[in-house]
């Protein structure tokens, strides 16, 4: 199984991207396809050790993190992002890692790939880490800032397969993302797809207001995409903040895992997680923050073989047959 | 000045309500009006000292928390938070402070308060202590869960009025929170909101993003009442989240101000705020938590003292008179 890894996206590209992904293939034994400039690559790598797993993909562009990502995916072919997708279309990877322009991730991803079944936008998935009794996955994270209410339960239906596959989860608990407690609570959105979810036959919870998104009460967390990109958001903040007291506090010297309380912080340092994925689609493309240095570069590597062998969009293809006729049952009652 | 006190609402009504109340009265010197039930309010003050400044204001009806909100004010205009806005319209008390069903206080503000020229919608204004830079506002907290792009600009006004008159900041920095950084980003209604607020003439930064919301960049956060309440409440189960730990670590027994940590934590805690207002209405409401104990109403009540002080809704209506022909001339143009 073949990684792809974008060696041209990303604040730290290429020098993080390639430390991390070399990590994540003498950690894990993972062959990894670096995509970048073959000159540059091959003369970061020329100093590794443990390459013996890693080949270089030359893409002769690159796509900056400011580019209008429609236009850039049309514009450059030959980028490292737009051959990335392209690998995992055509099977020459399992999956593709890139810490580069988002938009050009989710452009290249919808204008190149197979739409599953009944799902008519792909959404970014995240897998929370912050929760001490296990993560939890939170979607849209972001590929959707307007969202009709019939996409909030394909995102369920997303979600609750990932769960399933990925994280071993055999019923997960769905709940929406919501302003009060109460079915009647919402905005016109909310409120809409609620009524939704509640008939879809997954196993929905019901309304989670923000106190409780850390308290383990949903496994998948369905909102649209600007709530869920801020909220995902003003957790990372949190835990930025977190961590810069605790340095100036100089706890960090304290050992690893001695009580909740670290594992809290511990948990609040998103790079541990490493990388969202957009679900959807039927290809494993992993999104990482730009910011992402070696250590979340390896993480998402390791993130994207486990989505990878697990087969999520496959599975998701199989499991959403017999809920698209629900869909349309919906739409026709 | 007669600080109005709903005494028959939120989860630890009566007694937590009436200890903060006199709290208040005697830490501030402040006349406090008690609105519930007279005969066990004179019993509940028997017990205690300091009560030459409070009086009772019977109060035949109470709200619950789980009544629908308009039918509730209708039906019940003997309840406590039916006469404590009455009171505040009719200039019998300077401020209402309510622990009680949040929609009920909406509902009654909205039915017998004036509403102030050019806002549309009133919205509901935290003070949020969580910077270790000092407080930010956000607004709207939760009163309008579906807004039109004007109403964020509406909202703008409000909050850099009383960012003005309540926190003493000259020219308030007013973000839009958002889900980029960049004009082009958002949502339908954040991408047209933006457009409005740049034309206002009011101190526009520009959009904050969820990260950025503790770094103190902004003065005034401006909305929708659906994202600001989730991001509100995530930042309170944070917060909650963060003491329950801290207590597993037994770190309260710190003394107090040991560094920006300590502050950190000390902030989380919102009962340090006290509660939040309804800002475009001629009226000063003061809305807490249901779970308001007394230390939150005593803040709570120092809060309505000071907005009622610096004749906060007045004021604003003031600064509103030249805003009112600007947001004319938007949609003029």
């Amino acid at each position: 199984m073949i990684i792809a890894v974008d060696a041209s996206g990303g604040d730290y590209a290429p020098q993080e991207i390639v430390k991390g992904a070399l990590e994540a293939s003498s950690e894990y034994g993972l062959e990894v396809a670096l995509l970048g400039n073959q000159q540059v690559l091959d003369e970061l790598l020329k100093k590794e050790e443990n390459t013996d797993k890693v080949l270089v993909v030359h893409a002769e562009q690159a796509i900056t993190c400011n580019e209008n990502p429609v236009q850039a995916v049309r514009s450059k072919p030959d980028s490292s992002i737009v051959k990335g997708v392209r690998l995992v279309k055509e099977g020459g990877a399992a999956a593709f890692v890139s810490a580069g322009n988002t938009g050009a991730m989710l452009a290249s991803s919808f204008l190149m790939l197979d739409r599953l079944p009944g799902i008519e936008r792909p959404a970014i998935c995240v897998v929370v880490p912050v929760s001490t009794a296990g993560p939890f996955l939170l979607l849209d994270a972001g590929a959707n800032a307007d969202c009709q209410p019939r996409f909030l339960a394909q995102f369920a239906l997303l979600g609750s397969a990932f769960a399933r596959l990925y994280l071993g989860i055999e019923s997960p608990r769905i709940g929406l993302l919501n302003n009060g407690e109460e079915e009647a609570k919402g905005s016109i959105l909310t409120k809409e797809a609620y009524q939704l979810l509640k008939n879809t036959g997954m196993n929905f919870i019901g309304n989670i207001e923000g106190q409780d998104i850390l308290r383990n009460r949903a496994d998948v967390l369905v909102t649209d995409g600007f709530t869920g990109n801020v909220v995902l958001k003003t957790l990372e903040g949190f835990g930025d903040l977190l961590q810069d007291m605790l340095a100036l506090k100089q706890e960090t010297t304290q050992p690893e895992g001695s009580g909740n309380f670290s594992k809290l912080v511990k948990n609040m340092d998103f790079s541990e997680s490493g990388g969202s994925c957009l679900l959807g689609l039927n290809g494993n493309i992993i999104i990482c923050h730009g910011r992402s240095k070696a250590r979340a570069i390896k993480n998402a590597v390791r993130f994207a073989a486990r989505a990878a062998a697990a087969n999520v969009a496959g599975a998701i293809m199989n499991e959403l047959k017999p809920v698209t006729a629900n869909t349309v049952k919906e739409h026709l009652l």
